[in-house]
C-alpha cells in the first residue's frame, strides 16, 4: 500500500532539508546529505527522534490505539518516550498524535514528567505522520524551542525496548549512508524506500530481539511481564543498623539471597539514598519490634520525597516478627492492623504496602522453615507487583 | 541453510507414502497423491501428526530447550499435545525427541496423562525429525499401535494454541493441494519447499495470531499470560444451595459479577459436577459460619476426585465472614489459621487454596465496600495464580 502524496496535503513544501533514519523490524537505514558531512563525529550532531504515534491499533483487538495500552497502568508510549530520555545526545523528542489523542498525550507527558517533547498533528499515514514531525524540527519559528536537528530517528511509539546502543548504532550509520526526503512520499516500510530506490545507500542495524514491536495483545503481555522482571531485579532489605549482626532481619536477608533466582540483587539499605538513586523498586523493610511500623514510616517518607513511584509501582512489604509467647497472636493481628491504611494511603502515589508477620518459635529448625516461607511470600509479592492485594498481612 | 539428504542416515528408504502436509509461520501448505484420491471427504481421511521437537531452543536465551520450559509449572509442549488431543479425529500423535529428552518426555507423557502419543527418535534437523515420524507412521509392524494415516499433520511442537478449525482448514486443503515425500530432503521451512517447485500447488491456510510460535523468552510470558487468562474467564461461586437469597454470599456473587471484566462468566455452583465437565478452574466457596469449612471441604474432595488440576492449577478462594461484634478478631483469625495446613495438603495436586475474611459490619454502606473489597481481592488471586500466596488468610 502506497500513501498519498504529500504535496496533497497542503500546499508544495521543499520538505524538510533533513536527515532522515527510520527504524523498521530490528533494523534501521539512515541517510546523510553527503559523505563530507558524514565524517564528522555523530555527537558532533544535533541528534532529534521522531516518534509516529497516530496508529490505531486494530490488530490488537482492543478499542485502544496499541500505543496508549497501560502496562502496569502506564501507557505503552511513555515507557518508549523514557527509553529516549534515557539518551542524553537525543536533544528533541517530536511526538506526532491525532488531534482526538492531543490532550491524552499531553496529559501523559504532564504526569510522568517526561522532558524534551514536543507535539505535532499525525498525518492519515505512519508517513505523513513522521513528515509533519520532521517539518517542525525544520521549520525556523521564532516561538519553537526545536533546534534544527542534524540527525533525526524515526522510532516505532509500539519498540518500548530500545537501548542506547542500537540508537548509537544507528546515528553511526547515518554518517555513511544516504536517502533523499522526498522518498517519505512512497511506501510504507522505510527499508523498502531504500531498497526500491537502488542508487541510495542503505544499511541495516542488527537490534537485540528486545526492539520488537508491541502489535498483539500478546505482546502486551510479554511487555508487563518482561519490565516486572526489570523492575524486580533488585531488592534492598532495610534495616536499623544499630541492630545486632545475628538479629533475625539479617538471616532473613541470607534467606532472600539464597532462596531468590540468581539474578536478583538484595542489597542491604545503609545507604538509601543511594539505592534511590540506583531506581531500585523493590523493599524489604525489617522493624525490631512486632507492632513497631518506625522503619516502614522512615523508608515510606523516603519513598514520598523521591520520585521514585512515578515511573513504576514500587513495592514496600514491611516485615514484623511474632513471638508467639510473648504476645498473643490474636493481639499481634490487630496491633498491625493499620497498615491497612497506610497501605490505601501510599497507594495514591504508586507505593504498593503489604505486611509480612513471620513466626520466630525457639526451635531453629521451625524459624528457619518460617524464615524460607517469609523469602518465597516477599518474592511472590515482589514479582507480581499485585495492587489488589495491598495492606494485606501475610503470614509466614 | 538446507539439511543434508535422508539417504545418509540409513539404508535407502523409499520414504513413507504418505500425504503430508506442514504448518509454517500463520500458514500451512498441503500435499496429497491425487486428485481423485482428495475429493474424498477428509474425515473419511485417516488423520495423524508429527511433531518435531528435537529443538535445542538456543534463541530463548535459557539452558532448557523451548519446548520444555515450564509454563505454570508444565512443559511447554504438554501444551501443544492437549490442543491436538482435544481435535478427536487426530488419531495418532508422534513426538519426534533427541535421545537425552526421551525419557523426559515419557515422564510429561504420563503425568499428563497425554493419549494416543508416540516417540520417535528425532533427526539432526527438523527435516529428518519429521522424516523419522513419518516412517513410524508409514511402517507396518506387527507391534506397532499405529495405523497407517492417509493425512498427516506436520505441527511445531512450540505453537500451543493451535485451534481445531485451522487443522480442518489444514486437512481439507490437503485434499486438494500436492507435493511428493521427497521435498523432505531439502530446505527449512514447508512453504518454501512448495515454492521452489513451481509445478507442485501450495496452498497458504490463514491461522489465527494464537497461532505464533513461542521462540524467545518474552514469548513464554506471553503464553503463560494468555493461559491465566484463558483458565481464569470462568469462576464459579460455591454455597449451600438451602441458604436464603438474601444472604450475603449472594451478595458477594453479584458484586463479582459488577467488579469484574465483562468477559469473565461468574457461575453459580449449583450443579457442580457439570461445572467441573466444563472444565472451569476458579472457585470461590462461600461457608455460612465463620470459622467453618465445611462447603470448602465439600468442593476440595470433589476437585481431588475430577483430574480437573492435572494440567492446570485450579484456585479455590474459601470465602468466610466476620461479624465483628459478636467473635473478636483475633479469635476468628487463630479459628481460621487451619487453612494453612489444607493448602499445603491440595498444594500437592496442584489446586491453590487462599483464605478470605469479609468483615461484615451492620452499616450498609461499609458492607458494600468490605465486598467490593472482596471481589477486588478475589479477581486478584484468581489471576495471578501465584503458588507463593497459599494458605494465606487475606481480609476485606
Amino acid at each position: 500500500m502506497q500513501s498519498g502524496r504529500l504535496s496533497d496535503s497542503g500546499p508544495a513544501e521543499p520538505g524538510p532539508r533533513l536527515r532522515s533514519l527510520c527504524g523498521a523490524d530490528q533494523a534501521a537505514w539512515a541517510s546523510s546529505l553527503s559523505e563530507a558531512e558524514a565524517e564528522a563525529g555523530c555527537f558532533a550532531l544535533a541528534v532529534a527522534a521522531v516518534l509516529p504515534a497516530g496508529g490505531s491499533g486494530e490488530r490488537m483487538g482492543v478499542p485502544t490505539p496499541k500505543q496508549f495500552c497501560p502496562i502496569l497502568e502506564r501507557p505503552l508510549i511513555s515507557y518508549t518516550l523514557q527509553a529516549l530520555e534515557r539518551v542524553c545526545w537525543i536533544k528533541d523528542i517530536v511526538v506526532a498524535v491525532t488531534g482526538e489523542n492531543m490532550e491524552a498525550m499531553k496529559g501523559i507527558i504532564q504526569r510522568y514528567q517526561h522532558k524534551r517533547i514536543s507535539l505535532v498533528e499525525a498525518g492519515v499515514t505512519r508517513h505523513r505522520s513522521i513528515f509533519n514531525g520532521l517539518k517542525a524540527l525544520a521549520e525556523d519559528q521564532p516561538n519553537s524551542r526545536l533546534s534544527k536537528p542534524e540527525v533525526v530517528i524515526i522510532h516505532d511509539a509500539v519498540r518500548p525496548f530500545v537501548e542506547e546502543d542500537v540508537l548509537f548504532q544507528v546515528v553511526t550509520a547515518a554518517k555513511e549512508y544516504g536517502c533523499s526526503d522526498h522518498d517519505l512520499e512512497f511506501g510504507t516500510e522505510c527499508l523498502h524506500l531504500a531498497l526500491k530506490y537502488c542508487h541510495i545507500k542503505a544499511k541495516l542495524v542488527e537490534g537485540s530481539p528486545d526492539l520488537w514491536k508491541v502489535t498483539y495483545k500478546r505482546d502486551l503481555y510479554a511487555a508487563e511481564s518482561i519490565i516486572k522482571e526489570r523492575i524486580s531485579q533488585q531488592i534492598c532489605v532495610v534495616m536499623d543498623t544499630k541492630e545486632d549482626e545475628e538479629h533475625v532481619g539479617h538471616r532473613l536477608e541470607e534467606m532472600l539471597k539464597n532462596e531468590l533466582n540468581h539474578m536478583k540483587k538484595v542489597t542491604s539499605g545503609k545507604d538509601l539514598q543511594q539505592i534511590l538513586l540506583e531506581q531500585c523498586y523493590s523493599f524489604v523493610c525489617v522493624n525490631v519490634m512486632t507492632s513497631d511500623f518506625e522503619e516502614t514510616h522512615k523508608l515510606l517518607n523516603m519513598l514520598e520525597e523521591s520520585n521514585l513511584s512515578i515511573l513504576y509501582p514500587v513495592v514496600v512489604i514491611s516485615v514484623h516478627f511474632l513471638d508467639y509467647k510473648s504476645v498473643p497472636f490474636g493481639q499481634t493481628m490487630e496491633n498491625l492492623m493499620p497498615i491497612r491504611e497506610f497501605a490505601k494511603e501510599v497507594k495514591k502515589r504508586n507505593i504498593l504496602l503489604y505486611g509480612l508477620l513471620i513466626y520466630y518459635p525457639q526451635d531453629e529448625q521451625k524459624l528457619k522453615e518460617s524464615l524460607r516461607q517469609g523469602a518465597t511470600i516477599i518474592a511472590a509479592l515482589i514479582k507480581e507487583r499485585n495492587s489488589g492485594l495491598t495492606g494485606q498481612l501475610l503470614i509466614a
